[in-house]
């Protein structure tokens, strides 16, 4: 089973054993829409690829934490789409959950999302109890107060923001508990696993930037041209094209540099070169005259060995 | 100490140890208004008596229980008072959310104060790890899908919903969290604390549908008149005034009858009494020719005996 398979299949399980039919048939809907359109599931799948690094001893475990971040991620999405943010149309090539649901349930659906995350976690964890304190405090730590997603768009609305700062909470927290999840869901020290989402998290935020200047709407599947529109601050912007475009490919290195010594480091290797592929294509960096020879071709799905009993 | 002094205590030893200095200001001083705004704080106040009832001998688990459960309460809120739903002006005497640091700061906000709930009890729980994931998902039951408050408030966008389970999740599923929480914070069974909740629940959302036919903006300190205005059930419009007052007043007597015999039975039966003074008062009941007598006087404070090492 490929790391995108075991990914969905989790989200799937967990979505089918929660959100029982007692929901509110819209509520349940809007859910199943912010969920399953199509997402890349990248931070469930850098999870269950450090879980493996770290032996996975609790494959059901490290499954629900990577469910956990991709719920709270698609939470995001739905309450950063909404009128008094982004005002998006589009998502995933979706029209936004507001636009399909109205703004009530749009705003009820991503706090479902948020409490759905933690039930997925604590219904996983009754077989694990002693790890579940930390699963806890490190999905936090990536979506709340002081430096999670959810502080990293409340920056937004300060008048002095640093930009780096910003970033790294905005994207990056969830990235960071992604990789440390995987470690925590397996019973490993989740700290040498933090600079890998650290720098994937600040790639793909300069990636969004770049592909928000230089993208095609349809392509993106959401708008183009939100942050000059909104006044974000963008690293596309501050550094030019090219520049931003090689800052990316330095993160990119970066982060494959960081992966600790250890029986997965090809797989994740993969994770990262592929996901440098689908947020800034060879087309792009060509385009920018800033080609990015390290990568290799990695169209094939990867593979996560001995995964056969992800759901378990 | 009161069981209101203990749960002001708790909630600000745990706002101001995770709401560090890190947090962006603006979101740290809306996250401090929505919470810090002179709340009655009924449901921590009804857990912590219940745990008192059940020996509560991890005193700092049922506080951060009683707290998690208050700041769910407070993030619902926040966006129940957002323009997608009751676009109100005022709450507790003072600017909503949304007014005072607009509607972007607001959905953050009650995003923010989802996650800081799970993280107060992850932060308690790490002395109890055992029974942390009860916590969670009793905490969670109240909130999320099927049944808790957010499903209560979706039920309001369904074409056809039914008064008593929109009324059940809407407001009594976080009071029976409240009440449940306080037995398993103490490693009691929950059970025979669900029909208190319930009850309670149940005569909070008819309180509230009476004063809100019935009450003053001032007093209130929130407008009056939303239900109708916004089309919403009501007991109060379906059995006429003084037919919500009698079935007020035979919930709150239901609500008393359902405690279990246990040492801190007189204890509760004067927070429900105190509570019930305070949701409909006497001169409310007199005015509809339905006078309660089995109101005594309950003005008094409230002590929870042996609560002094309440945050320790």
């Amino acid at each position: 089973m490929s790391l995108l398979e075991r990914a969905e299949k989790s989200l799937a399980y967990h979505f089918d054993a929660l959100v029982t039919p007692q929901t509110p048939p819209r509520l349940a809907a809007a859910m199943r829409h912010a969920v399953f359109s199509s997402g890349a599931r990248v931070r469930p799948q850098l999870c269950t690829a450090v879980a493996l690094a770290c032996r996975d001893d609790a494959p059901g475990l490290s499954d629900a934490m990577g469910s956990a971040i991709e719920l709270m991620h698609c939470a995001s999405l739905v309450h950063d789409d909404m009128p008094a943010f982004d005002n998006a149309d589009t998502r995933r090539g979706q029209p936004t959950v507001h636009k399909a649901f109205g703004e009530p349930l749009a705003l009820l659906t991503g706090d479902a999302l948020i409490v759905l995350a933690y039930q997925v976690l604590a219904h996983a964890g009754a077989q694990q109890p002693q790890r579940l304190g930390a699963l806890i405090r490190n999905l936090s730590a990536g979506v709340g107060v002081p430096s999670g997603i959810v502080a990293g768009q409340a920056w937004e609305c300060e008048v002095r923001a640093d930009l780096s700062e910003y970033q790294r909470a905005k994207t990056g927290a969830l990235f960071v508990a992604a990789t440390c999840g995987g470690a925590l869901a397996a019973g490993a020290d989740p700290q040498p696993w933090t600079p890998l989402g650290a720098c994937l998290g600040e790639a793909y935020q300069v990636a969004d930037d770049i592909r928000d200047v230089m993208g095609h709407a349809q392509a993106l599947g959401k708008p183009v041209g939100q942050d000059a529109l909104h006044g974000r601050p963008s690293v596309a912007q501050s550094l030019g094209l090219a520049g931003a475009v090689v800052y990316f490919q330095n993160l990119m290195d970066q982060a494959v540099d960081s992966i600790p010594e250890c029986g997965a480091r090809e797989l994740l290797s993969q994770v990262v070169r592929r996901e440098s592929e689908r947020l800034v294509p060879t087309s792009m960096c060509e385009a920018v005259g800033k080609p990015y020879p390290h990568l290799q071709s990695v169209a094939a799905p990867v593979a996560a060995p001995g995964a056969g009993n992800a759901v378990a």
